[in-house]
């Protein structure tokens, strides 16, 4: 794969929100993980663990938490922003974690977790799947962790909802890279 | 990019720790910082900053900060796992810190710095060019922040030492995916 064609790719990386009620294989799935897995992750301790969810109840469930998350009323649907429990699968992407808890434990599970994340993420799109990531799992893990049956000592750091996206959507829009890039040190022109 | 062409860019993407005295261009460099910035992020906020480093003082000064904090001796170099003084490229990812300071902030950032890492980790290794990614300096931001005179509120999540690969590696070793999922619930077979 070269540098052009993964270009292409991210450029059109889009967060998809609303799907298509065609089924989403679990081969197709696998592959997905597996590309999840490739990532980098800290002494290859391979901290991941996914869970992907089908079951309508616990699709509502784990919507309604997001809901509060956001301050969104629960249970909402709208054409460009389906509500979780029609979406055809939920992937949770959780960890243990080697590395302890508190800041330093979060920041090096967080530098081995989310790689896989965005591995993910794109290869959903590569396939022609749509997704969304949604984090901060982390700060309401009491209320998710049951759902799961997630024991003791394992951090939830993202849901994805996957599925064939309702829509079309072009490049998504960033800041030139010379506006976020500096030479040498902070604030030295690139 | 189909997704068997992904799959095999990220089975692929290795830990390089030693490279060639072949030059890494900037326009190289901006290609692969753009696929960076197409990274999915919280609000399309865009935390990220890199500081692009080929000063062999300011290579070296990182090099011991990252040797003290691995209780490495300094100044070590081997066939496989060069000095940092010796190769071509660091890049620094920082980032604003948008999303407040604190566990919750520190979340929410990870969450929109990592998968640009990715990003810029896969981009590096399609256009043939080797990286390790090295994380946990968010602890030692009071030491590297002054060497990239980054100012106060900015943290630095990761540094990329990269080059063209002075050694060729083969597919990286990961555990299966059906070790690392479950269906519906932890601990329910895939």
């Amino acid at each position: 794969m070269d540098l052009e064609a993964l270009e292409q790719l991210a450029a059109t990386q889009r967060a998809v929100r609303a799907f298509t009620d065609q089924p989403v294989p679990d081969d197709l799935i696998a592959r997905i993980l597996r590309v999840a897995t490739r990532a980098p992750n800290a002494r290859n301790v391979q901290p991941w663990h996914f869970i992907v969810i089908r079951d309508r109840e616990t699709k509502r469930a784990i919507a309604d938490i997001q809901s509060d998350m956001t301050n969104q009323p629960r249970g909402q649907s709208s054409p460009d922003r389906q509500n979780w429990a029609d979406v055809p699968v939920l992937i949770a992407v959780c960890s243990t974690l080697p590395f302890g808890e508190g800041r330093a434990g979060d920041a090096a599970t967080a530098g081995s977790i989310y790689p896989a994340v965005q591995n993910l993420l794109l290869a959903a799109h590569a396939a022609g799947l749509g997704t969304v990531l949604t984090t901060r799992w982390r700060l309401n893990e009491e209320k998710v962790a049951p759902l799961l049956n997630l024991p003791a000592g394992m951090a939830v750091h993202a849901v994805i909802p996957m599925g064939w996206p309702a829509v079309k959507l072009g490049k998504n829009r960033r800041k030139p890279v010379a506006e976020v890039t500096s030479r040498e040190k902070f604030g030295n022109a690139w």
